[in-house]
């Protein structure tokens, strides 16, 4: 017998192509499915065991999707902030990475990301760091529909000797890992300059054989985009077209740096972007032209980067910056309107992902990733325009419930499948050691 | 008999000169002023009949100070979004403003703007709109502090019919008001393009008279600085400059377009600055040379400014903001450091507003406005730098208890002055009637 769950009386912001918006509306949800979704009159709720949420006064929206960040990273959460990036990586970051990187402080770090995401709405992520198996183990506990890879590179990282060793860890997870309901392990290579070309290209060629997303950070900085034209005679997204290592499967990080002609490689190969507007901004390093990439027709997604850089994962305040960063980089307040910029924090992060015909959207036959918004605050008044309200008003601590694979993991502010008291202590502790080892005092 | 109230076992963040932090800090209040603050152990505690607040897992700070904004306009949140500034502001707003601004309605959305504020922890503003007096009396039922003004323009506005009435009625306003402990009528001229000499130095005038500050919008757009040349061979600020319109009481809002010589002038009449980063982003008006600014020595307080181009009154998302887009905005991330962004919010406001004697910082002898902040959520975790925390990771909703001039007006997230389910179903019905008349559909 299947489980069925009904929220009522809300107002559903569907996302599906016609943008419907359900005043009194309600979700029909069968086990890990949207059975049915629209105006309560047409839609037959006579179920009998039926969990019933009374949606009264608040918002039903698609669950968002992150599109990249690393999310261990929170136990370094203002450690390190306000400092030229180069400081910041080789002073602070390298050094703390290879002292404290460990599975335990990795799973306590995914831990604490775990909840900050679903308690801010968060129902997707797209993750590349190291202990992809443990983190793994993770997403299954707290029911987080998760990406996640091991970024292959060429210099040794904590918890993958060689690239080689990398790819074949790799494949081993995506066997391990790929007929879960929610969690995928994709494939990753660091970056064009961090990477050997043989590299690049297999693990492109990996994320094909398996069907699963291809992770890369790509033209972040002036100073890639400056040193990949002296070195190859080609923009990074050049660079990687010309050996062969863009496909549609490939989600570009940042693409801050991306010329005309890149743009127009990025649209014929139907690579997708993941833009991290917060961080770019606050680690200085430019604004990447979504307008023109959307125009263009390249998917672009949203993400919050890590929480080294960050600070948080809030993916609404991502939204924020998004839908304004734009209008004044473009000296234009008309670009990336709120709807376009809720569609990039759902339906477009799925197309990024893939996962299109599976998630971003209410619709029926799709993965019941859900989230119910409390809209009883002074900051939900009025409503004239409800993606207005979420991009430019409302925040991650609007959110109130949350259902992932059809699965309850949040109710009513209270997360169901993580202690966070424990979590706290933990990463408290992390940083305890992290101070006392590099003898810092909390400020 | 002086009513007392003792917060302890707190993280208390001073904003004192010193930037004193204390781990197991308490605040000792009497009736409305912070009689000492400290570690636990070197403060007298023993008071008979004292409320006592337990901070335990909690940071306590100065309550925020938002130096422009023009409240009433919550009632327009979201009606006209991702507009060019003429369309915005020709077709949407002055014609929405002429219908539907009166006594009423300004409460109305002011009360939902004061809810909004407590709840985000700002415990002052400065305020340019109409019909003050109606919403001095609403600061004074609500506890909050309020600077109000009502802003002389040479064209008619709802509530001021010509500008020396205006000007006549301001006067009779500030003999009213300004001995009311949390409550100032300050003087205001809309802008340089806006109102004629006579008029801008009178507003000047005033404000020397009854020691209260002189708002003016000053150099939001580059049609403004433009125009400004075209017309007066000045920029704006010069232009001022030149008429002795400017003086050590000015709060210029915005303050976008001006140039080095322009940074001079503001420095050397002692002129503050209101900087509004999200508002400048959002309508594409431009970055304000907040740094530069800095260095040379001007007052820089944050604002929001109204809610029908920000959304919204959280400060939060303006300290995240400054600090970020200047990192962005001078290609150096090392600039706007957390620390500098939390003194503009706090102490740089209440400076700006020249009430850094009375609020601003936790110090013996000033006005007991005071936040309690909420730490126990994962975005809290760890604290490295809890100034870092506080720009880049906590959010207004963070905020859980507030006290203004000694008394409480907010407690464990209940506001204990607005009702505000009354509040609420009031600015829906005013939102409706907006769409209604404009044939509008909430969508």
């Amino acid at each position: 017998m299947s489980s069925v769950t009904i929220i009522r009386n809300a107002m559903v912001l569907t996302m599906d192509a016609g943008f419907h918006l359900f005043r009194k509306g309600t979700v029909l949800i069968e086990d890990d499915q949207i059975a049915a979704v629209g105006e309560e009159k047409d839609i037959n709720t006579g179920y009998e065991n039926a969990e019933i949420i009374d949606g009264s006064g608040k918002l039903v929206m698609p669950g968002i999707v992150n599109t990249h960040t690393h999310i261990p990273m929170t136990i370094f959460r203002g450690y390190a902030d306000d400092l030229s990036l180069h400081e910041w990586l080789y002073d602070y970051i390298f050094p703390v990475e290879s002292a404290f990187i460990n599975a335990e402080n990795v799973v306590a770090g995914a831990e604490l990301a775990i909840a900050e995401m679903i308690k801010s709405g968060t129902t997707t992520f797209n993750d590349m760091y190291y202990f992809a198996d443990d983190i793994a183990q993770l997403a299954d506990r707290t029911g987080i529909r998760a990406f996640l890879s091991e970024a292959i590179i060429d210099f040794p990282a904590p918890n993958s000797p060689n690239p080689l060793k990398g790819l074949e860890r790799g494949e081993m997870l995506m066997r391990k890992w790929n007929h879960h309901s929610h969690i995928t392990i994709s494939s990753s290579a660091h970056s064009p300059y961090s990477c050997s070309k043989e590299y690049l290209v297999k693990a492109r060629e990996l994320s094909d054989m398996f069907k699963v997303p291809f992770n890369i950070h790509v033209a972040e900085t002036r100073r890639e985009y400056d040193q990949s034209i002296k070195k190859h005679g080609l923009s990074p997204v050049a660079y990687l077209d010309s050996i062969g290592a863009l496909s549609d499967r490939t989600v570009a990080a940042h693409g801050v740096h991306v010329s005309e002609e890149d743009v127009r490689i990025l649209a014929r190969k139907g690579v997708s972007v993941a833009h991290n507007p917060e961080c770019n901004m606050k680690l200085a390093s430019g604004v990447a032209p979504v307008p023109q990439l959307l125009n263009a027709g390249v998917t672009v997604g949203l993400g919050t980067d890590g929480v080294a850089s960050n600070n948080n994962m809030d993916m609404f305040e991502e939204m924020n910056s998004a839908a304004i960063i734009h209008k004044l980089n473009q000296k234009n307040p008309s670009v990336m309107d709120a709807q376009s910029v809720v569609y990039m924090a759902t339906l477009g992060g799925a197309r990024a992902l893939g996962a299109e015909d599976q998630i971003g959207s209410l619709e029926v036959g799709k993965k019941a990733d859900i989230l119910i918004l409390d809209m009883d605050q002074p900051h939900s008044h009025p409503v004239y325009n409800v993606y207005s309200l979420l991009v430019y008003s409302m925040r991650g601590s609007d959110v109130d419930t949350v259902l992932i694979d059809g699965k309850m993991v949040m109710k009513n502010k209270q997360l169901l499948n993580v202690n966070e008291k424990d979590v706290f202590a933990k990463v408290d502790k992390i940083a305890a050691e992290v101070m006392q080892k590099n003898g810092m005092v909390q400020r």
